[in-house]
């Protein structure tokens, strides 16, 4: 059974097929968030911390930090911004963190302040990449998100990125880092602009946890990328790569569907032992309206009743 | 490619693999209901109608019509109700029905006044109930609902409910009649009461695709018996069950939430295509609360920019 440990200072979390899905909490990242750049290029990290105890109160696993806060020069900025970012927020919650970057002097940099195991985000199959990110994962002993593209860029044959994905995990295993410790993105397209998106990446899923036996995650809500309502494609989504062998993924935990699709595939997976954690979260719900009201079948299913041999009754609520 | 052809007088639907989710509407039946049950008695089909037509609007692609109000002298009484309820829904509505009774003699004179091709529900995989109900489906050419349980009841063990379900799918064979038109219950537990329910059904529906070719249906809503917000269950259990291939269900099409669950499923499953209808279903829907809303992606997967070779920009809105 394929099992990636990370850790804070203080807790640790496995990443498995037998586990809760990981939700790894996107949203300390200031990719696309203009505001959240300017603010922490001031040095002003109030958003960071908001959204570090949000996304832990909403139920996330781990959090990704990201500081790419700009493109220019960030092998000079990025290092010391990320320290100070992965510093703030692991003072401020015990979850793992995942050290988010495309520049490796400060995945190095944070690699060097990161307590625990850290996650580090990502390496992909470009050998320059590689080269670049392997030693640093095989030196401080860390997982590693792979991500499904190399040189030739991100292919729409899922064969393709699988053979990517393939080569990753051969090419760990030459600097001694086992398969476990490789987390692979597949890479989810939207699929909005390409119908076959989803079945693509649920057969990709089923191939990296029987073949290569990975764990996997995508940056989840790209699939909904261009749709009205994101939210319900998204939610619909979750469940589906859960049930096609998923173990994380980065999303946002502040999103209450998404997150109740989370909860509702752990129980579905039984990685929610006994529904603990799906009664204690919603044993108080109240439907949106009175018609929508959950009530127990007067005739569950095995319980009997007139039409024994058939189909007990499957009435929701009267 | 697996294609089970249901028609009303003016309307033919296929439930199939490659095919939007068959919603298979549940309301029109007093099992469960005594309110209903006493209505059908007096011959007020007032909810009868209403339910009819609200579960065609709510999108359900057939209607389920049940007549079993009583456990007393059902061979007399049903067959005549049954019949009448029969006839009241397709005048009010043109999807395709699916004849719901335990009663062979009711399902008999159901066969005899539905227009087009109806599905029959159910037979099993008792001896008596083949013999009585394969011969109606030889001789009126019509596909039938197999639950996968036989005179020893419904097995724990989902290999035992495969073997039942190939056992069904042979004896229709003997008389001349089509996989395709066997559309097989893998029967689902309460997830409350059995924390492997949801793995064995999927393992159950993908053999039933794989090996029988066969399409699926199931009680949907026995899933979530006994927990707390049943419609997020539910809502999760429909996007693995289409993962997993099952082609239809017997659910309550009047629930927001699940409607959701299966029109985003249809998109990510492909059988929406140019996610027409979840455009159409969504373009003006409104998030819940302001913090919900769904913004577009100002760096989407493959659009490039900064971080070339990496995951592009995950955000889902700022």
């Amino acid at each position: 059974m394929t099992r990636t440990l990370v850790a804070s200072a203080t807790k640790e979390i496995i990443i498995g097929f037998d586990q809760p899905f990981c939700v790894i909490g996107e949203r300390i990242n200031p990719t696309g968030r203009k505001k959240l750049a300017a603010e922490m290029i001031e040095g002003n990290f109030d958003t960071v911390r908001a959204d570090a105890l949000a996304q832990v109160a909403a139920g996330a696993t781990m959090l990704d930090i990201n500081a790419g806060v700009t493109a220019v020069n960030p092998n000079e900025t990025e290092p010391p911004l990320l320290v100070r970012t992965l510093e703030i927020v692991q003072e401020l919650t015990n979850v793992p963190l995942s050290i988010d970057s495309s520049v490796t002097a400060a995945i190095k940099a944070g690699l060097e302040v990161a307590k625990g195991r850290p996650l580090v985000n990502s390496v992909t199959g470009e050998v320059e990449k590689l080269e670049a990110i392997l030693p640093l994962i095989k030196k401080y002993n860390v997982p590693v998100v792979a991500i499904s593209n190399d040189e030739t860029g991100i292919s729409e044959d899922p064969d393709v990125r699988f053979a990517v994905a393939k080569r990753i995990v051969e090419h760990a295993a030459d600097y001694g880092i086992p398969a476990h410790d490789i987390v692979v993105d597949p890479l989810v397209m939207p699929i909005g602009a390409m119908g076959t998106a989803g079945r693509q990446v649920f057969h990709l899923l089923r191939r990296l946890r029987e073949e290569l036996k990975v764990n996997t995650t995508c940056g989840l809500s790209n699939i909904s990328f261009g749709l009205p309502h994101r939210h319900g494609i998204n939610a619909g989504f979750i469940p589906m790569v859960i049930g096609a062998g998923m173990t994380s993924a980065i999303m946002n935990p502040c999103r209450p569907q998404e997150m109740e699709a989370v909860r509702a595939a752990n129980v579905l997976n039984g990685t929610d032992p006994n529904c603990q954690t799906w009664i204690r979260t919603y044993r108080d719900h109240q439907p949106a309206s009175p018609g929508a009201a959950a009530a127990p079948q007067e005739n569950p299913a095995g319980s009997g009743g007139r039409r024994r041999g058939g189909r007990a009754g499957r009435r929701a609520a009267e």
